[in-house]
C-alpha cells in the first residue's frame, strides 16, 4: 500500500545560519518531496572549516519563521549542528543530508575552509548520503534554480545512494536555468588565495588586521570546479575525507626514517 | 665561508596556544639548529578544523615567556596565525613550518578536526614544507623525544623538501626513545567517533549539551596511524588537501545528471 511507504526524510543544515534565505529556499523546495528537519547554526558561521565545539557546551533553541516552527538553532558550528541533530534531536538516522544553499562559491581551496561542506562531511562520517550546495554569487541571490536542482538530486540520491565515504559538493552558477549550459562532474581546482591583510588602527591607535585578498586562478582545465562555473555549468565534485596522499607514501618509505633514532631499531620499516 | 650560509628559518605555530608547554619544548629544541619565529593563537583553539577569521579583524600581540620575547600571539585560529605570520609578520617566506607539539593525538578522523594539522595545511598552501607534530597522550606529557624528533625531521626536510602540496602528520607515542619501536609511514585510519551528548540542566533548568563519546576503532591494519601508535611506533602520514574522490568521478559521470534539467542541454557531459 502506497501510504505505508516510508517518506523520504532529509536533514538540512548550513553555515550561513538558520535565518539565511538560502536554507529557507532549500527547505521550501524539499518539503515538496520529503519530511525535512532543520538543524543549523543559530547565526552565521562561515569559513569555520570542520570545527567542532569541545570546550563549551551547546544550546539548542527552536527557531520560528513567520510565526511557524522552522527548525533547531544551535549555538555552534555546522559540524556541531549535524552531530547534535543526528545524535540527539532525531529519533532515527535521516535518509539524506543537504547543507546549504550557501550564499557564495565553495570551489577550489575554499572547500577546506567551508562550513557548508563540513556539515555534509560530518553527515557522511555519520553514514548519511550528504551533499553541500552553494550558489556562486555574493550579489543578491536567486536561490530558485539551485533549490529545484537540490530537490531533484535528493530524489536521485535516495534511489542511487552514494559511493562509501563520499559526498557531493555542488556549485550552481547564479543564472536562470535556461542560461546554464549543463552539469560538469569536476575535480577540486588548485586555485588558492593570494591573501593580504588590510592593516588599520583603532581609536587607541592600536593595529588590527582584516583578512582580504584575491583568488589566484591556477587552473584552466575545464574539468575543475572553478572553471566549470566560469563556463556556466553546474559543478558537482565528489569529495572524501581520507586525506592520505597515497602517491607520497612509497616515496617516504624510501627515506629510511629509522635513522632519525639515536640507536638502531630491530624492527625497521625498510626490512619489512 | 660558513657564516655566510643562510641559517634555517622555521615558523612555528600550534592550536594549544602560544603559552602551551608543547610549543615551548619544540621551540627550545629547534633553536639549536635554526632561527625560529613563533606565530600562534593567543589561547587554546583546539578542534577548530581549518577555520579562518573573515568576519572579525585580528590582533597580534608580542608574547613574553619568563621575561623574554617568545613570539606573536594572534586572537584567531591556527590557520589565521600562519596566514598573518607569512603575509605580514615575516619579511620573507620561512624555510619550514612546524605546528605543535600538540598535547593529544591527531590520528584517523581527528585529522579533519585538528587545528594543529590545519596550521601545517595552511603552510603547505602557502608553499612552505610543513609538518604537524602531536604527542598522543592526554596525561602529563613529556615532550622531549617528540621535540628532538621534530628537530631531526626539520634538518631532513630542509635537505629533501616534500612532495608538492603534501604535509607530514607526525604522531609520537608518549614513551621514552628506547621504548619506541621505530617509525611507520602510515595512512589515515578509518576510525571515527561514536559521539554522545551529555545533557545537563543549568540553574534556570534549561538544557545544554556537552559533546563526548568514544573512538570507534574500525582498523586493524598495521599501516594505519592509530594502530601504529598502539603498536608503539611513531606514525608519519603524508596528507594532502585535494579532497577529490577520483575513483567516484567516473562513476558519477555515468549517472547522466543532465536529465535533472527541465530541457535537454545541447552540450551534454555524456557526449564529450
Amino acid at each position: 500500500m502506497k501510504n505505508k511507504q516510508k517518506r523520504l526524510h532529509i536533514l538540512v543544515s548550513n553555515d550561513d545560519g538558520i535565518d539565511a534565505p538560502g536554507i529557507y529556499a532549500l527547505v521550501a523546495e524539499l518539503k515538496k518531496i520529503a519530511d525535512v528537519t532543520v538543524v543549523a547554526p543559530d547565526e552565521q558561521r562561515s569559513a569555520v572549516g570542520h570545527a567542532i565545539t569541545m570546550n563549551y557546551p551547546l544550546r539548542v533553541r527552536k527557531f520560528f519563521k513567520n510565526g511557524k516552527f522552522f527548525g533547531y538553532g544551535v549555538d555552534g558550528t555546522p559540524a556541531d549542528s549535524v552531530k547534535i541533530g543526528v545524535r540527539t534531536i532525531l529519533k532515527e538516522k535521516p535518509d539524506l543530508l543537504i547543507s546549504g544553499i550557501n550564499h557564495g562559491s565553495n570551489t577550489a581551496i575554499n572547500i577546506i575552509y567551508s562550513g557548508t561542506v563540513s556539515a555534509a562531511t560530518e553527515g557522511t562520517i555519520l553514514g548519511i548520503p550528504s551533499i553541500a550546495v552553494s550558489l556562486t554569487t555574493y550579489d543578491k541571490p536567486d536561490f530558485r534554480f539551485a533549490a529545484k536542482l537540490s530537490r531533484k538530486l535528493a530524489e536521485l540520491l535516495f534511489k542511487n545512494g552514494l559511493p562509501k565515504d563520499t559526498l557531493l559538493n555542488v556549485n550552481v552558477p547564479p543564472l536562470k536555468e535556461k542560461a546554464i549550459r549543463g552539469i560538469r562532474i569536476t575535480k577540486q581546482g588548485k586555485s588558492r588565495w593570494d591573501d593580504t591583510f588590510d592593516v588599520r588602527r583603532d581609536p587607541n591607535n592600536k593595529e588590527y588586521y582584516w583578512l582580504t585578498g584575491k583568488m589566484d586562478v591556477l587552473d584552466t582545465a575545464e574539468d575543475t570546479d572553478l572553471i566549470a562555473i566560469f563556463n556556466k555549468y553546474v559543478s558537482i565534485t565528489p569529495i572524501q575525507f581520507d586525506l592520505t596522499n597515497y602517491k607520497a607514501l612509497n616515496k617516504l618509505k624510501e627515506w629510511n626514517l629509522e635513522r632519525l633514532f639515536s640507536k638502531k631499531k630491530p624492527n625497521r620499516e625498510k626490512s619489512r
